[in-house]
């Protein structure tokens, strides 16, 4: 059932050993959420305790910084930026049902809670968690503003997507004036990358492929490649969307082979083409200007093949 | 002489026939006080012009889009952007002398107008400009509020960079209120790269030696290689920051070489290393996280063998 903000901040208000949740394969906007939610309750005198199914990528260990594990019997399940209930992995598939409350940003939340709070409109839900924890006159420390901060500039890569409402920058400010560390965290988040990263960087500029009269730019990321260079998912982290950044290029694909031989394809589109329609083609599905789809028991040149004739067929319809 | 921002208003609501100068290798940051500023001024009937030394880089042309050319003998000049006389560029030498106010964002600015209005905690000079044609009443239309987002966008890095100030996300908001089409600017200048862009970087990834374990990256762009990829100035732009952006590099070297066989050497360090005291060395000079210094009539060999050398004594001070 949906509720308001206000009745949200009341539940959080009345609850004690709240158990909170992030999705799996977590970023910064379910950490930096489920951190400030966590040093806020806390800050209340309230017992509260973090889970998630896969463990927290080091960069973000600074979210959780000082913050002592609490161990008791769950009471109040809260769910933070999941939209739905196969992301919560399997370490957290008991709790699927029992969430009490779900504070999303997702149009598409699946509504698995008991009650939820859904606010479309914000670019990260750290808005909203900006919101509920005023809501509970909390009071925001700089440890608390540099977690919102982390997922609002995560979510929005750094203030440059079309999610950016004139909201996010004042609360940007807003959070700044609270003690945020925002240079830091944007170089650490934005302007830092690991050896292997470069690495991966190098190896996608000298092996991408143009076609089109270059309108169109794909990139195969075999598994052997991965291996050789002993690449983590965050040393591939936003690898797809490398072909698109290049100009002229109105149809980015990325292939990535799984190590069960699965290709999984990523592709990126500029007006007009339609991601999504491409991949419908395939079994998969998406928004507009980013969709995916997978292929087993294919070769990458047969899934090249497949895709180009895809994307030629609909660059012809447009007229490109 | 310092005038205050009000002033500085009243100066130009008092003038007509305004020439605007942009600095010399121009940016988005005073390009955009430029466009704006002449929009503002045409938008209340004066009559204004604008002149750089070099030409406005392509992708900046939808700055001025629109904009009429006007003819007339100029009464009154103002620079925007501006820090130093030798900014002005060869084809702007003439006006080094006659600048009537200067509209300026840098702590170092050189004084050389009139009067002047510097506000070095700005981030960009559009901050200014924006606090200037409101306080002369301009309504600010989404092609001003387009201008002046470009400038604070660019200048910032994207709101990543350490000047970034809550007034800046406060006047990010405002202006996306205005009608700034903030997304659409981002990927234009953020998330667009050309094949020769892509083609330098592949370069540098593949050229970039590592010393010091890791944390010395060294980056040498021959003017062969600038040539024979017909890059251009826009294709190098921010190139310098790519190797202390590597994870454990702490002092990121570039050397350019330029068509008459100079080396330009780009420093940037991250703390305790600081790039000035090692530029000085060789005559050059700048800030503690960013300098550079020239080299004539030595080979890349010798250059790259004394940047190490003092970049190497520095760390022993340091006790790195």
């Amino acid at each position: 059932m949906d509720i308001t903000l206000k009745e949200a901040a009341q539940r959080l208000l009345d609850a004690d050993h709240i158990l909170i949740l992030s999705h799996q394969s977590p970023d910064g906007d379910t950490l930096g959420c489920a951190s400030a939610l966590l040093r806020g309750l806390q800050s209340l005198g309230k017992k509260a305790r973090f889970l998630c199914s896969d463990p927290v990528p080091r960069k973000f260990n600074y979210l959780f910084a000082g913050i002592e594990p609490q161990e008791f019997s769950t009471e109040f399940v809260v769910s933070v930026d999941i939209a739905d209930r196969q992301l919560f992995g399997k370490g957290l598939a008991e709790y699927v049902d029992q969430v009490d409350l779900c504070l999303d940003h997702h149009g598409t939340n699946g509504d698995f809670a008991k009650e939820r709070y859904v606010d479309a409109k914000a670019a990260a839900a750290c808005e909203i968690l900006f919101q509920v924890l005023k809501e509970m006159q909390v009071e925001i420390s700089p440890e608390i503003a540099d977690c919102l901060f982390t997922g609002i500039s995560t979510d929005t890569g750094c203030f440059r997507y079309g999610n950016v409402t004139p909201r996010t920058h004042h609360m940007a400010a807003e959070l700044i004036e609270l003690g945020a560390h925002a240079a830091d965290i944007n170089r650490e988040m934005f302007d830092t990358k690991s050896r292997t990263r470069v690495a991966v960087e190098r190896y996608a500029l000298q092996s991408m492929t143009f076609h089109f009269d270059g309108k169109c730019a794909v990139l195969f990321l075999p598994i052997s490649m991965v291996e050789e260079l002993s690449a983590e998912e965050g040393d591939l982290d936003g690898i797809a969307a490398m072909p698109r950044q290049i100009e002229g290029v109105l149809a980015g694909v990325t292939v990535r082979e799984k190590p069960d031989g699965t290709l999984k394809v990523s592709l990126r589109t500029n007006q007009p083409l339609n991601a999504a329609d491409i991949c419908a083609v395939f079994g998969g599905g998406g928004h507009a200007a980013a969709a995916g789809c997978a292929f087993t028991g294919k070769s990458f040149e047969e899934v090249k093949a497949m895709l180009l004739g895809e994307i030629g067929k609909q660059m012809e319809r447009c007229g490109l």
